[in-house]
């Protein structure tokens, strides 16, 4: 019932939209694999069901979950939330879940379908095999009745972000790593962007922020928050080790153009504390050949910019953190008619290598 | 999504359709398990696409599949098929899937989730265990999005036939069987039947065909084509086994009136000869210590009864039988409004201990 699609997106004008745009749904995996989250997952499942909470004040939300998980995940999470059985590796749905694709005229949406390879395959990947992970875009699609497209790259949700009009913020450290796509040119990458994301321009950061696993993903370091309008994670101690990160993406968007030739206004977001795995967390994680190690004093990259916005909830990570208030009110400030929901004890995702924003996939549409 | 809701169909207005009424889709597993279907399932696979191919010219057609069979599935079927991942223990849908009930005043669809046991438990049951069977009728309604009902019995779909005014067919040695629900009385399952499918009268039949393995499911032996109006399986020969049965039928319905007072009119159609499994289809089974064994010369019981009826075809299984032609001429007489559509090496369904109507679960709607 979901038909993959051989022509582009460009060609049957399907684009990419903003991540504050309509969205008709939010897609989420499950925690549970003992070799990545603490406790055999029951701490991050917790935090997962108040996010689905929070989310499903907005649009109609789906979690994907195993058949061994389905009657604890059915328990857990409240009524309104539906719950669809799915085989992964993980529970990372931004970025191996289906991107999804309007079409202004028509009101259609489509799934976009790229390869997954787990943030780096056998050359840096985060855990072996990713093979479940890699289908759960057509599953998705095939549940709601969408047909896709099959991106021709490997790449992540969480690495993209766009404007919604044609402008592709990203990471060379990501899109031209050999890990994902060896051989691929800025040039190549650009007229894929082009013709799967109706994407005009592409602008380049050269990386993400450091000890994110990812090789620098976007989602944790800056994004849209309207047209022309970024928001960038920040501080301003030239010592902290995102320093120079922060400030040369400052340097570059500050001299950019979008699509359509408009300068950008810059909001800037402060940091949380930075974060490592204590002795205790690490205890209690299974040790397996299949999924990267993280010790005591393992430094993970917690972020403000990794939230999960929706029709009408702005859902954002907590760290019992003094920035934490700040970042929701100035959340407020860029999101008036959104309520903004902090989630307490987010710190349980930032273990597994992550956010709000790299757990939820949305789903565009009327 | 899908609420549990704790009143009843009856009190709630819905009711169980006749078969023959207005279908939203159909739902199907897929068989995968060596130790029930020949060649690991590779021969059975094939029918299983000649019949979703058919019921999809019809209503839409979900088929759920394990993960491990999901790309496969998915390659052999129609691109107009549904797939959906879903673990189960076979692939029974009409026994093990959720039951539609419908709201004429609303329109509004549920689904109704009868306990399942693998016709039997460990007393009689076919395979061991039944765990995950008994999870796809949530699993389907949480897909769709339908409140459901949790039916507080053991039972089965293929043992229920309605007329969708009131009027329940079923076999003793299937729903008052202590295999099911010891201690169950007659009047204790009619009150169940008036609750949640809102039948106001049961006409029990005492057993259904011999050689079935589900104690007596009446989708063998008879069925409503429309409100008073029977089809029965038949034969004239008096030294058949199934003779008895047949006759014994005849005898009880012609008496018989239905909930809303009226007669019952009778049509025959004259079952297939006899089959039975051969020393080579037996070699191609593996042997497990869970499932029913089948072996050389082990009696299968073929029934044209077990058709399925969509909107507008009537899917019905082949024998490569000199009775296939004339059941499908009395299907078109009896269905003139829909295509009737037999299905080749329906046989390899029947080695599995059932045919059309097993497989598929209808579901109700507008």
């Amino acid at each position: 019932m979901s038909k993959i699609v051989d022509s582009t997106p460009r060609a049957d004008q399907f684009r990419m939209p903003g991540e504050f745009e309509k969205k008709d749904g939010c897609w989420l995996g499950w925690p549970e694999r003992p070799d990545v989250w603490r406790n055999g997952g029951k701490s991050a499942q917790k935090v997962w069901v108040e996010i689905a909470r929070a989310i499903a004040k907005s649009e109609r939300v789906t979690i994907a979950v195993s058949h061994q998980q389905y009657a604890n995940a059915r328990a857990m999470l409240p009524p309104e939330v539906r719950v669809v059985e799915m085989s992964t590796n993980d529970a990372w749905f931004r970025d191996m879940g289906a991107m999804f694709l309007v079409n202004d005229e028509t009101g259609e949406t489509r799934g976009l379908d790229w390869g997954f390879n787990a943030w780096g395959g056998l050359e840096g990947g985060l855990y072996f095999p990713w093979d479940k992970d890699d289908m759960a875009a057509e599953k998705m699609c095939e549940i709601e009745g969408l047909d896709h497209y099959r991106g021709p790259m490997i790449t992540e949700g969480g690495g993209l972000q766009c404007d919604g009009q044609g402008t592709l913020l990203t990471t060379e450290s990501v899109i031209l790593n050999p890990n994902r796509n060896p051989g691929l040119s800025k040039q190549q990458a650009e007229q894929i962007f082009y013709d799967y994301m109706a994407i005009d321009k592409v602008l380049w950061l050269p990386r993400g922020c450091k000890f994110d696993e990812t090789d620098g993903h976007i989602d944790d370091l800056a994004c849209f928050v309207a047209p022309a309008e970024i928001l960038l994670s920040w501080t301003d101690d030239e010592n902290d080790p995102q320093y120079e990160v922060y400030a040369e993406a400052y340097e570059i968007l500050n001299q950019a153009t979008d699509a359509r030739g408009r300068s950008l206004t810059i909001h800037k977001i402060h940091q949380p504390n930075p974060a490592v795995w204590t002795a205790e967390e690490a205890s209690q994680v299974d040790i397996t050949a299949d999924a990267t190690q993280r010790l005591d004093g393992y430094k993970v990259m917690g972020s403000y910019i990794n939230y999960y916005v929706g029709n009408s909830v702005v859902v954002v990570p907590e760290f019992d953190d003094p920035y934490d208030q700040p970042a929701q009110q100035l959340l407020g400030k860029l999101f008036p008619n959104r309520e903004v929901i902090g989630i307490k004890n987010a710190r349980e995702i930032l273990l597994g290598g992550g956010n709000i924003a790299c757990i939820t996939q949305p789903q565009y549409g009327t």
